[in-house]
């Protein structure tokens, strides 16, 4: 579908949906972004594919369709806009550590949801000193592997966005991160020094999550 | 990478390597189906990716990559062997139901390790009566939708094959989700009746998932 006209609808807040936005930003692309307040979901809920958000509509001429997931929606527009890797083989690189990222923001999500207090302290424990470390040593050393400063040696692809936007959810907590894998840090400062994405993060709105 | 010679390791069960083997049968492309033991899995540990398996080794000439995450692996072959659907949009449409599956298959195994009996049994009657018919729901309205009796306008590709697998590790279960979504049902007797893949099934080796 080429002249594609995007909109893209989620809450106001950037969590699943930022990795789209950064995408389109960083692409230089065009796109509407729709931010409702959680009153308005059930009106937006029945336009979305399963009922889920973020979601895209992509229009071209009399066309539309219609993306749910976040994580499919990134690798759709990653590939139109070249930011999915430069041959097939980086590519699965690339999807292979966005893989890790989703298991990191989908353990995210269970924390939050999780409601028996003593559970959700053991699970966090879990995520902060085993899950969380081991993902982040793995995309310590494939950044110094790629030698391009980003995961994929031939430069910035999405898994660099996704990753960027998962540290800036982790908050105070980022600086330790940061202290650990000096290379993912060093990947945070090439994607926010990123012309495009600068500018984006000067005007886009101030969120907790 | 062309002319690659493929070697995939997984223990000796379905479960997450399953969908890249059919892939690599439904395309007939020869492979290297190495099955180890349990007992073996530290010697195989030290040559994955990210310490899990699957893993995939893809060698052509002198270069041999190492894939992890079962998903990653079945979206780079599934785009090789012409099995990922015609178009970016196609793809993207494969892709997002593809998300869906893998959401259950790690529900299965959220499920499966739970170790606190009354919770197993909550979080199973939730699976049971939430989750799967839902996303179900969403897969039976898609095959309606598409026309071609998969889950592509265009015909079969790997999440036909990844949902065929799903339903298969229900074992009995099966029958009873078959009989409330006829469309999957059909889409399941094609996955099994395709020449290639009926082949496969009679000789692979029978296990309990």
């Amino acid at each position: 579908m080429g002249n594609a006209q995007y909109k893209l609808y989620y809450f106001g807040f950037k969590f699943r949906a930022e990795v789209i936005r950064l995408i389109f930003e960083a692409a230089g692309k065009p796109y509407e972004d729709i931010r409702f307040e959680q009153s308005k979901w059930p009106e937006y809920k029945s336009m979305a594919p399963f009922g889920t958000a973020p979601f895209l509509q992509v229009t071209s001429g009399s066309q539309t369709l219609c993306l749910g997931e976040s994580v499919a929606i990134a690798r759709y527009l990653a590939r139109k806009f070249k930011l999915a890797g430069k041959s097939d083989e980086e590519a699965a690189i690339v999807d292979m550590y966005g893989d890790h990222i989703t298991d990191l923001m989908n353990a995210m999500v269970r924390l939050f949801s999780e409601k028996d207090e003593q559970k959700k302290k053991q699970d966090q424990e879990k995520f902060d000193n085993e899950t969380l470390p081991k993902h982040l040593k793995n995309l310590e050393e494939r950044i110094i592997q790629s030698r391009s400063g980003f995961v994929a040696p031939s430069g910035l692809t999405w898994v660099d966005l996704y990753l960027f936007n998962f540290l800036d959810l982790q908050g105070d907590k980022a600086q330790t991160l940061f202290n650990n894998f000096p290379n993912i840090k060093k990947l945070d400062e090439k994607v926010r020094s990123n012309p495009k994405i600068a500018q984006y993060l000067k005007r886009r709105p101030v969120t907790p999550f």
